[in-house]
């Protein structure tokens, strides 16, 4: 187990009801704020109403910044480092998934840069302190209520990058598993996959005596499995929202990272159809894992496989070890396409081959090559792209 | 699920030469510390020395109080209050395992308390403060370093209780596996058996649909099983000693606990024979836990044994499932007794039926009964003594 630092101090109250906690907790920290969220969803629900009459209890004051977009873009956060430059606010609360907080987590680093924003996206290391962050997490996917992670897109350069630093982990966040009954169906089954894939990155990794880690990722896997499906047809079972509403934060939080490595593999590629074509996130993920999966099955990594096929989808442990890792690599297609109804290939989300050549150098970003589990080239990258049409 | 709320802000520095960090970390809260430990060990195996000369780096004098007890007194932790109050100390920082840590927890929590420091241990709910907590980790098993409890114990009353509240969580904790290497092997076994305790405490629970949480403690016990044996056989095996002292903090942090049920069954129980005897806690909650098992296996239990069965045993689910669950404990026990060889019995301890009454409605707590996963009176606590006798 290689050595880490575990630092996660979020504040999670996790339950139905837990809205009434948010303003006693935020004004430990601030009494202005700005309230960062995406369209007008929280609006019909009712949970922008919770929020708000939550904070008037404890006057805190607050501006809005409304319309983040899914893939959040640059502009939104520097009109929101604007925002809270003008009003003087001191803390930012996101309502919302992932886009949401992530545009929260930069705005708050953004006020506290003297520069453009975009320079905190290319380089987390320009990230030396923020306003303190909250959130109300409204779908289970990300896992930004509870690390310090945000992905921010410049659609003008179809770039989109990943950035955060210890000041962007949230002070406070609510997980109430009701506010994720509205997420429609196809949302539910995008957020599951992202889930799955941030289990992914983390469980198929060199370093193989992360015991510990490598059991806890089944564990969440196996939960998302088990979740994903009764969640997308019955939208309000509490059982389902709330484990896959927990899941989502420790899959990404360092519980199944830290000691194990940190290369990931399969975001660096589905960033860049997201940044050339916006599509949903948690599909472009689902459609590339599998292709990923197969493309880099080979004596050195079936191993891995075969713990994974047993593990997580119970098959014998007797079989041939090229049939139990092919057979995994069925069933998690299967799952993503035939369970969750995610379209099963890039085709169906209208991508073709155009920038495929652009994409495979730009999911390398200046490294020549992505250095995950296995080492993929340019022309790795564009026959894993080629494989998912 | 339940609602909960986790807050788990220790700060782990984690792996080989961590104690660098240490000082550093300490300054930011305290510059005069008690430092809190057992025996000589740490003097012997240079542990000491690391903690003294990193303490130096950053001029942070120190008062000592060693001669914590393996179970430890409360006539420590009064000690340790008069000498943080005499020598006007702002922090203490424990070195040992949950018998300093604990310690040094109630002493952290004394000196903010007018009052005698029992008070805190009979009554959680006394604990309004306390100073700033630091640990430096040398053995893996109570979960100390990453938690609020303390377990402390007047002989004098034959009692020992359980406490702890948010101020008590330490602020940060060195995690070096290397530090352990020189725990015994009787002592690495004890330190297992009690993880896997807390984990079976957690994942025994009334509350089902606790699905994530389950997975996460049926990863733990895997590891454990995995890693026990070896620590045992080959104590500088940094694999095993990694992966079980990261066990050690998560199966009583929140993690498996928050969101089910917290009603502990065998723990009380092993606290009376403590409490009696002053056995070592890990070699009680070993020898008892496949006798509490088998007592509490009915028709309203056997579905968490054949859960316990297949996914931790990889019993064939086909089975009968009282012959999936039987098999659970047969090998929970052979593991205990052959593979960490932990004695098989009381009587193997010097412990007879003497006090066993006495202890049953103790183990109660005045509650008449314990609210575990299956409810105990002292007549049931009688018989599962007896049968593990």
């Amino acid at each position: 187990m290689y050595n880490f630092t575990f630092d996660v101090s979020t504040k999670i109250f996790f339950g139905k009801g837990q809205i009434k906690n948010l303003s006693g907790e935020i004004i430990k920290y601030s009494n202005r704020i700005l309230l960062v969220y995406g369209g007008g969803s929280i609006k019909k629900n009712g949970i922008y109403n919770a929020v708000v009459s939550n904070l008037k209890e404890n006057n805190i004051e607050f501006i809005e910044l409304s319309g983040v977009e899914p893939n959040p873009r640059i502009e939104s956060v520097r009109k929101g480092v604007e925002l809270c430059r003008v009003n003087n606010l001191d803390g930012v609360l996101a309502i919302g998934g992932g886009s949401s907080i992530d545009c929260a987590k930069v705005i708050a680093a953004g006020v506290k840069y003297n520069g453009d924003a975009w320079d905190l996206v290319k380089n987390r290391k320009f990230i030396k302190d923020a306003l303190p962050i909250f959130s109300v997490l409204t779908i289970a996917a990300t896992g930004s209520e509870m690390d310090v992670n945000a992905v921010i897109s410049d659609i003008s350069r179809n770039e989109k990058l990943g950035t955060g630093a210890p000041s962007t982990l949230p002070k406070v966040s609510i997980l109430d598993p009701e506010y994720t009954y509205s997420v429609p169906k196809k949302h539910t089954a995008a957020g599951t996959a992202d889930i799955m894939s941030h289990t992914f990155e983390n469980y198929f990794n060199v370093n193989n005596d992360a015991y510990l880690q490598s059991r806890m990722a089944e564990a969440i896997l196996k939960t998302c499995i088990h979740y994903g499906p009764i969640a997308c047809q019955n939208p309000e079972n509490y059982e389902a929202r709330a484990n896959l509403m927990w899941s989502s934060s420790w899959a990404i939080n360092g519980l199944l990272a830290k000691g194990a490595t940190q290369d990931w593999s399969v975001h660096p590629i589905e960033h860049e159809l997201s940044a050339f074509y916006d599509i949903t996130h948690g599909d472009g993920l689902a459609i590339l894992t599998p292709h990923w999966m197969r493309y880099i099955l080979s004596e050195d990594t079936v191993d891995k496989f075969v713990e994974y096929g047993v593990n997580v989808w119970n098959i014998d442990k007797n079989l041939d070890k090229f049939t139990i890792a092919n057979k995994a690599i069925d069933l998690t297609q299967d799952f993503f396409t035939n369970s969750l109804n995610i379209p099963k290939n890039l085709r169906e989300l209208d991508i073709d081959e155009e920038y495929f050549d652009q994409m495979s150098v730009k999911a390398t970003k200046g490294n020549g090559r992505i250095n995950g589990y296995v080492t993929l080239n340019p022309d790795d990258i564009k026959k894993i792209l080629i494989n998912a049409l």
